[in-house]
């Protein structure tokens, strides 16, 4: 055991939150854990009080200053805030890891029971569709993007395998749509296959997202950590929570280079707030999670084994089924601390390392290339016509010109030239331009000129670059498109 | 009985598709429907013999013709054909809605058994990520679009309603990320809401799809039908077959407002074809689907009802758990011949009308607004400079002109002015510009002007136009951005 009490920021926040909160410091208190709590504000008093983060900033210097975090639900109340308190201390500190372990719990029926389901969903937790990145093409076209980068791959996937084997786990499946999505989606998969080879204790495999929803109802048990995006990981972290009996049962970690938060997945259940009902597991979990952040792995385990023993044992908060009366908050906590020391019959402690967590960089991320060069532009126009007399009326704009009209697709579908697609249209047009010599680097003067002239035509709403990076197209083709 | 027997394009397909498809067609002469199969190919074979799409013109003329498909599966060789010839067909006759119905059969064991769930997923088959607009932003950063447009929303809105009357259901629940992605996702869900009272005798929800995945785990008996975008359909939808036994069961049509296709939703599965091994179910329950579509719907539930009677009677295929031995294919499908007629014990017959497709529509769909306008833009650029020395650079390169550097962000996360975030840097920032006198509108020369300005200092790969349309902002601000 360590000298000096590590200090923790702990953020009580709202509705159960304190409850919750304050059964996991009890039981870290009794399991002997030198811990110095910083009690700290965020949610719906903070908005209350004009904060517009939700996150004063106090809490903020106390975070900077631990650097760990154990964290009740926080709300935003209706009328405050255009961003949750929770986005902001995730965006805030940058925690690009969120960790989601299930595992089947005694006494916690579910349609799996007795499979001994043993799940860790990675999910990659800057980037994606939450970026929040959205714009409307036209009044009734609306557009996100979708944005996967390469050093975020590598982080994430870095961690997942560091994340496996900390916690000696074998199976890594990392879930994309790299079908259908071959430069975002398909960065992921390629990245993932690229770093696997570093850690050839872990077995590596890929699996196509829809096919690992599939697969998690019917086999689930084949499966230990799964490594995916942001917006994928959202549906198949919850997926995994209801295989094992919900988000009362569900720890979670935001993991950064440098802040590690660690919180239970659940609401703040207003309805129950107060009244020494809610089931702290989710947050007890957590806060073993965290323990083993800051190296108490083995008051850790200890915990982790109390609350095994004590769903064994038939103890039980009010939201779950059982034979005897349902336990209070405060008396469920009881049983835990009463616990401390006692072995599960169900599962051993596992054997955990600490997480060897990527660092961050001062570095602007980026890869390097050998050859890149323009090839074109995609002017997306708004428009009312159809695409035949769009194609030549921007066949003629640009006539003379170093660049030519190559397609129209509408949705992502080629419409002109004609393809035969029985095609309805939207007011979104995706217009192609490339060089009539295919050999000729395109200038951005030309690509200037070019939107000029489309712009004299039709109202232009967005413009891509046509890129080729060391000979490979950065860019998809049209379905139809030659 | 309709007199001049309905002619359907049948395909066989690759793999096990002869053999299943063979089934279904035997079971529907069976059942005396007047049914003239016109047999078609497409898929591998096609490909082999140098068709690029993988469907040749002849099946194309076929479908023109009858607009019923029935289809096997289809392969794409590996070598061969961008796309996949399925995926063609879904392009070329636009079937922008994907149904997917699971039911709970008898002799199918599932965690899920005697929770009786039968759930539809329908699914937007158009739009979305699928339409696989992708582009590198720099060499380190992909960006996909997801693409929702108002037209879509509805015809895919008005879709559901009209199935689920068809079929006598009584809820939708409409699953999205409005939370997150409010442009996009968001209209999804505002359409749904906005079309809902059309159709009062059903219950119109809204649920995140997060909370859909964890609900479908937890208690997938509340949901009845359930509306969805393309990419989350894609997942919910495996994950429903996956709950109710596999894709061996999971019958699936495409519809568009012309053609509709019927088909099952599992692959070819080389290693058993060719041997009378397959389980046709999918494909059989396919079939009745198709023939409610063409009004036969007296035929269609009696398959349904002696699929269901020879399950109830332990006949299984090779595939399913079960006490008597395994039947062949042929086996399988002269039980289901023998039971025509007979009534299950466990799910009777439901009363079916035909669905009402919504039309398709020759004009280019939009939204009418009654006041617009051009408030600055959004240029990205490559750079490996630290932000605030690009917001001084580009801060100086718009002096004196109508437009100011409002924020710098980066994947999603303003960065310029400084915001006190730990935001690791990736090569592309987004630069968002606005008129400095908020009250003037933003013209395309001032925009060429900007684009030349930043184009002078920075390498520029995309631009948003920023629009308010009925005084909303059309764009989504950044994290951080005030």
């Amino acid at each position: 055991m360590s000298s000096a009490p590590t200090p923790v920021t702990v953020i009580p926040g709202d509705g159960i939150g304190p409850e919750v909160v304050n059964a996991a410091l009890r039981i870290i208190e009794a399991a002997g854990v030198p811990f110095a709590a910083e009690l700290h504000e965020a949610g719906a008093k903070a908005f209350q009080r004009g904060i517009e983060s939700g996150v004063p900033q106090d809490t903020i210097d106390s975070i900077e200053r631990t650097r760990v975090v154990l964290k009740g639900p926080l709300e935003t109340p209706i009328g405050y805030g255009n961003k949750s308190a929770n986005v902001t201390l995730r965006k805030l500190f940058e925690t690009f890891a969120n960790v989601r372990p299930v595992r089947e719990l005694p006494g916690v029926e579910t349609p799996y029971q007795g499979r001994h389901l043993d799940i860790v969903i990675v999910r990659e937790n800057v980037e994606d569709l939450y970026a929040g990145i959205e714009h409307m093409q036209t009044p009734a076209v609306a557009q996100s993007l979708k944005v996967i980068t390469r050093p975020g791959c590598e982080k994430i996937t870095r961690f997942a395998f560091e994340y496996a084997v900390a916690e000696g786990r074998h199976t890594i499946h990392c879930a994309t749509k790299s079908n259908i999505m071959k430069l975002s989606e398909g960065m992921v998969q390629h990245t993932f296959e690229d770093i696997a080879p570093e850690y050839p204790q872990i077995t590596a495999k890929h699996i196509l997202v829809d096919n690992c929803a599939h697969q998690l109802a019917m086999r689930p048990e084949q499966f230990d950590v799964i490594l995916t995006t942001n917006m994928n990981g959202d549906i198949l972290s919850d997926l995994t929570s209801g295989l094992t009996g919900g988000l009362g049962f569900a720890p979670s970690a935001n993991i950064g280079s440098d802040v590690a938060m660690f919180e239970a997945v659940h609401g703040s259940a207003p309805d129950i707030a107060g009244k020494n009902l809610a089931n702290p597991t989710a947050l007890i979990l957590s806060a073993a999670m965290l323990l083993r952040h800051i190296g108490e792995g083995k008051a850790a385990s200890e915990i982790e084994q109390a609350v095994l023993v004590t769903l064994e044992e038939g103890v039980r908060t009010g939201d779950m089924k059982g034979d005897r009366p349902p336990a209070t908050t405060t008396a469920f906590t009881d049983a835990i601390i009463a616990n401390l020391g006692k072995r599960s019959r169900m599962a051993a402690p596992r054997e955990y390392k600490r997480i060897n967590v990527p660092a961050a960089s001062n570095e602007v991320g980026h890869v390097a290339v050998a050859t890149r060069s323009v090839v074109g532009a995609d002017i997306f126009v708004e428009s009312l016509e159809h695409p035949n007399e769009m194609g030549d009326t921007l066949t003629r704009a640009v006539e003379g010109t170093p660049l030519e009209l190559k397609v129209i697709s509408n949705r992502g579908t080629a419409v002109w030239p004609d393809t035969g697609h029985r095609t309805s249209l939207v007011d979104a047009f995706q217009c192609r331009f490339v060089a009539r010599d295919a050999a000729r680097e395109v200038g951005d003067a030309e690509l200037l000129d070019l939107l000029q002239r489309v712009g004299a035509k039709y109202r232009w709403v967005h413009v891509e670059k046509l890129q080729r990076f060391d000979g490979k197209d950065g860019f998809s083709k049209a379905q139809g498109e030659r």
